[in-house]
């Protein structure tokens, strides 16, 4: 450690939230931000929230992942579920475990993230929690917003059209890039082409960045659930195939799906083909997409796509819910097979690969 | 392990937020709960929000801490934060970060603390998060309530009542207690006395008890938040004298103190005496007591006297806010001296003691 890379020990915790308390704006409607025992905030009647984790070693590694990255993508992954609800994010809380071997840089990178990411998402910063822990860092995020109209995962009626927003698999795919040595910098730019020529920059850089840096669809999410056009939605974090299987399970109907219709990203598919890999699979299996899955009413389907255009977000229609058990059927030219939920489980069971 | 100890690697995610699911009651005011991408909920216009988490190897060890007590403690580092604000707790999310070798049983019993503490508060568990961590169990919980008149740190004035609820020092000894041997079970009873003898088992059963099952005077709290009487409140829980520094400083005024005045825990003074050691020292500087400190207008003391005796919660006035620098003075019958700030520090930085 060099002098000019003080740890959280050298610094000291009355130091550390000091600096961190300096630099958090004040929000509005917030009565009582950071640095009381709880924060006072202004909400309407129905209040949405949601509490997401990232753990060093399981959702990111340290020599993976810039620090301002982690603290952005930390907001993103509960922006997301707030999104899927129907609701609007105003409000953050932060709870930091983190080694007192870390360098304070680190922690102030992590900020830089987090409070850049709550600027662009309307969000305030109002309190938080620092504690040590022996080696593991965990950033916990929760957030609060609010809804006139929640919508639920359980809403999907048979007839209903199967609705994915932007395009599938590169957040899985950054996940590979990550350890074949491709990198980011902390402004989100390639900086290591790892296993990779530079002649696939383009497609690494987008992969990269949906894994690193998640983009979930907020402005066109907060229009939906305005005008009431999904009847269902989930947001696609375990993958297609494992958040589908939840929806039609708590819906209570099956779903069959169009090979042929699902939005790959361009950039899976062009890295694929570079190494005959599966672009499909990825787009079927591969988790934190951060995009919305949506049942959404057959006649309404053309108002959505209209919104699509004003908020820049692809809509794809890939299929429909039909009437029966919750299973997911696949249709390819050559016939048709179910799909098995092969998405994200922390725990792996022997044999379960359903996601929860 | 042995076959009656299933781990999180054998059970698999998706059952062991089946199990979970299972448990957690309906709740009042609980639109859209567990299982869902965020959670609905009815507020009041002004919501609390706060999050404290517990890190094992830092807060509790499990050889320590039966899991039933940690759950239950989480919940009440939250509440006792929430109360502190004048408000009313009513629904939590739990984020648990778990190594995929810890039996389930481990995580039931947690639950069966969390559940119980909030069916014992008010309080509706409505969502939350479990992820894989390498080795560290955290159990973070943010507490949603809602409020009608916040109460903050920094509205202490010359003249104001120092009052603190409760008696002081039994948790910081109550932790000591453990490194010496003595163990509660999963109900709270004593089950090993350590290094002391039987003679001392009431006395060591209400020192881990505090430590362990730390219980906020939520209905005292909510009465004086109901009618108006305090100016300014924070809960103990890096200590008195860390504490009441932070009120200081945040309020703009100093506090003198009577040191025959303070509730040291009687049982804090029967262990202390028996080891020749310090009880004032415990009531000054031990953390994790969850009980209040409150600045009160010296015409209202009367009124809070009898809520006390309402509730059954002591109440003392140790001293008065004064004008000048946020410094704390103690008098003894021997004459008075600066109180330094030794509480807890997460990251202790050399020289400096002060409280975040």
């Amino acid at each position: 450690m060099t002098p000019s890379e003080p740890t959280l020990a050298e610094l000291g915790e009355r130091h550390l939230l000091a600096r961190i308390r300096e630099r958090v704006p004040a929000g509005e409607g917030v009565r009582l931000g950071i640095g009381d025992d709880a924060a006072v905030v202004e909400v309407q009647h129905l209040a949405v929230i949601t509490t997401d984790s990232l753990v060093e070693g399981v959702h990111f590694r340290r020599v993976q992942a810039p620090a301002r990255l982690v603290g952005r993508k930390a907001l993103s992954v509960n922006l997301s579920d707030v999104a899927a609800t129907g609701g609007v994010a105003r409000y953050a809380v932060v709870s930091l475990c983190l080694p007192s071997d870390l360098p304070v840089d680190w922690v102030d990178s992590l900020f830089d993230g987090l409070l850049e990411r709550a600027a662009e998402s309307g969000v305030s910063l109002v309190g938080g929690n620092v504690s040590r822990t022996p080696e593991t860092i965990v950033v916990d995020v929760t957030v609060l917003g609010d809804t006139q109209r929640p919508i639920t995962r359980s809403g999907a009626r048979p007839g209903d059209i199967v609705v994915v927003t932007g395009s599938l698999g590169a957040a899985a795919v950054g996940l590979e890039l990550l350890d074949q040595g491709a990198r980011l910098g902390e402004d989100g730019e390639l900086v290591a082409t790892g296993i990779w020529t530079e002649s696939s920059a383009d497609a690494l850089t987008t992969c990269l960045r949906a894994q690193l840096d998640p983009r979930p669809p907020l402005a066109l999410a907060r229009a939906v659930a305005d005008q009431d056009l999904a009847v269902a939605a989930i947001d696609l974090s375990d993958g297609l195939s494992s958040d589908l299987a939840v929806m039609c399970r708590q819906s209570g109907v099956g779903a069959r799906l169009e090979a042929s219709s699902l939005p790959v990203s361009p950039a899976v598919a062009s890295l694929e083909r570079a190494r005959r890999g599966d672009p499909l699979a990825r787009a079927l299996d591969g988790g934190e997409d951060y995009q919305l899955l949506l049942a959404v009413d057959r006649g309404r389907f053309a108002e959505l796509a209209e919104l699509s255009g004003v908020w820049g977000v692809p809509v794809t229609a890939i299929g429909e819910f039909v009437e029966g058990a919750p299973v997911v059927t696949l249709k390819y030219a050559s016939g048709e097979r179910e799909l098995v939920p092969h998405g994200h489980d922390h725990f792996p069971h022997r044999g379960d690969h359903a996601g929860a």
